[in-house]
């Protein structure tokens, strides 16, 4: 009998919107963003909140009730804000998985329902999973707080928790059904959270812009003082170009390429070293500083771009060097070696990794030499150890 | 700052094969449908079969090895097969889910390699909501052992478990690479399972296909005696109809239309009712026959149509009636029509049901009468349920 063949395309749209000051009364761009309705003149909601954005806003749980009620002719709160804890904590733990999957069943959040998220990174990768998989996909909306999520891991495509030891072992792709960024959240972050997503600005830079590079470098002193006009800059360019990559390539990595992970290798296996000590921006920013050393080792680019690199990442405030960057296996080998075979193995068959060919231009190869990353290893421990002791 | 949107369209392509014997070892098919992987000769699978299917095959595990064995050129079986209980079982109990995960995790399964499930709708389902969460997405192959998974639930691009007393509460859509419907494994079936996946082929004829409908009727009594040619011909045409409307459509059911579950709304619910007592094709064929008597009583198809189709299911051996479709509630309400209200909140807003106005002919309605509801349960009772005891 003749094979039936099954083919179709589904079409995926979403808007990245700007706001400030989301939740007062008079601010329509919630309603805006959640779509016509023909069924229901109401649409259901339920907010989850990240405990450090709640704790950070003590006025923001009501707020959002308040606003909800001020709208009540168009929106419905299912039930209050569910609280949950914030940072990678939030992926690591499965009861919290349950217990959203649990408020979904219990408020009757439905397939037509909007599952609101506020927060960080990981709190957005937790409730998007739960968005993704209860009633087979709930309508999602992501509304990050952090400079990484709003620049980054909330305009993208996917979503995940961490199990059996591994970052995001379990997760979808499952676009949103909005992104609302809104910059007042920004203002309560700790400074540590305000610098690790600009390392995701510098990534992307450095594969793709070389312009947009040049404008981070000139900026890193408004960056470092915590000037919103020059933050705000930077995400929408880094967001924009998150979004395009996404949009044009393999939005759900059917291929092995995977340029927006540069320096992400080494990274992905610090965070889990360091028992996620190092934020994940943090670990970025030391994954592209091994990367571009590498790439200077291997004759990739010139000395002076390598430098450049490396001093506009101090000057951002980001340590390059981290002591577990040296522990070794019991075979000799660094551990961090074991990195490069965790990232083989997740992408499946063929190892790509992106290195520089200059600033502003990514390339992929499929293999690193191990001499070469200790050797880059001991480089980023010489050069910037003793400049970060006497930075204390 | 501009909204940044997002568009792009992902295409899916997958094929529904159909073969004798698969794993004879002249028999190329399988190792045909596992698309050439640039990055790595040997295509990594792991095998997880339906412990029915085992048992009723008691060489069946061997013959995959041996098979894997003599391919090992292009196929590397990551461990044994992993042997998981069959039947409603599978997506009820959460462990299950969490050893296969673990399978995953142990055996080094990639995004790159393939999860292979093999077996009955239930373990199907399973499998594949496991292949699409682990590391956001493994390759997946379905091989459906019953008519139902056959001709139905094996062709489609949906997955799910069970949670919280909810059928497919925890889901997604998530296409497979491929399908393999192999004739041999439905030798093995009970009658009843044999029988069940029948009623979805009357389904789908009942709304889309008049000629198929009528094929139907004509070999109703060669399905019956277990015609493996009668049958091949029905799981044909039924696979094709399904493929036809999930790729023509909503594939991922954004909207709120779902003609494909015609009579389901009684179905979903007498199968939680009867705790499964109830094999899902033959609640379905209860659910036909509730909706189309509830049809001939708004005067919307004929007695004689009407008849027609209560004759035909009867004659394929269904019951037409159980003892659950009289419960009631306290508030003296059918039990079954809850199953309206919770269709209803699975699809969110609007209710969307379908009806028929003739046969070969669905049409969507957005309301249900309770009092003809309840009517078309008393014709159930009154017209069938001797019948049957008197077949007892
Ligand atoms: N899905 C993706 O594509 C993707 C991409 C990159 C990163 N990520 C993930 O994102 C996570 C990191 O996210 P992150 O950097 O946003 O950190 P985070 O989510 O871990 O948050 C860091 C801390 O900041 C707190 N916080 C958040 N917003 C705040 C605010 N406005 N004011 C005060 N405190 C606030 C949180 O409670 C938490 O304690 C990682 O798990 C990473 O894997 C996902
Ligand atoms: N994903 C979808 O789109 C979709 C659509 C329809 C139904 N379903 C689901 O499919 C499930 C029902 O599937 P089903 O009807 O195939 O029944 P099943 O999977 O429950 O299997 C019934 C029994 O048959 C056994 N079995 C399977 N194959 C056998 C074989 N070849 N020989 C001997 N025994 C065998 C199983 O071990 C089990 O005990 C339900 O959970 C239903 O919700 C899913
Ligand atoms: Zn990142
Ligand atoms: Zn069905």
């Amino acid at each position: 009998m003749k094979t039936i063949q099954q083919n179709f395309a589904v079409q995926f749209r979403y808007g990245v919107h700007f706001t400030e000051d989301l939740f007062s009364k008079d601010n329509e761009l919630f309603l805006d963003v959640l779509p016509q309705n023909a069924a229901a003149h109401q649409r259901k909601v339920l907010f989850v909140v990240d405990k450090g954005v709640a704790d950070a806003n003590p006025t923001l749980l009501e707020q959002i009730t308040a606003y909800t009620a001020a709208h009540a002719g168009v929106l419905k709160q299912l039930a209050s804000p569910v609280v949950i804890a914030g940072g990678e904590e939030a992926k690591n733990d499965p009861d919290l998985l349950q217990q959203l999957l649990a408020a979904v069943n219990d408020y009757g959040v439905c397939r037509h329902s909007y599952l609101v998220a506020i927060g960080g990174g990981a709190v957005l990768d937790l409730v998007g999973f739960a968005a993704a998989i209860a009633h087979r996909g709930i309508r999602h909306i992501r509304i990050p707080t952090t400079v990484l999520s709003q620049n980054d891991s909330g305009v993208g495509v996917k979503n995940g928790v961490n199990s059996f030891g591994k970052k995001n072992f379990i997760g979808t792709f499952a676009p949103p059904v909005a992104v609302i960024n809104d910059s007042n959240f920004l203002q309560t972050l700790e400074d540590r959270d305000w610098r690790a997503g600009i390392s995701e600005a510098v990534k992307v830079a450095l594969i793709k812009d070389a312009k947009f590079y040049k404008k981070i470098k000139e900026d890193a002193q408004k960056l470092v003082n915590r000037d919103m006009e020059a933050m705000q800059q930077l995400i929408y360019r880094c967001a924009e170009l998150h979004v395009e990559h996404i949009g044009g390539a393999d939005p759900f990595e059917f291929g092995s390429s995977r340029p927006l992970d540069f320096g992400h290798w080494a990274a992905h296996k610090l965070e889990q070293m360091t028992d996620y000590r190092l934020r994940h921006g943090e670990a970025v920013a030391v994954g592209i500083a091994l990367d571009v050393v590498y790439s200077r080792l291997k004759g990739m680019i010139t000395e002076k771009d390598c430098n450049n690199v490396l001093d506009l990442l101090q000057t951002l405030g980001f340590d390059l060097f981290v002591p577990e960057l040296t522990h070794k296996e019991q075979s000799g080998q660094l551990t961090i070696v074991r990195g490069l075979n965790e990232f083989r193995e997740h992408l499946g068959g063929k190892l790509t990794i992106m290195l520089l060919t200059g600033i502003g231009a990514g390339v992929e190869v499929n293999h690193m030499e191990e001499a070469l990353i200790s050797e880059a290893v001991k480089t980023l421990k010489q050069k910037h150890q003793p400049q970060k002791l006497s930075q204390v």
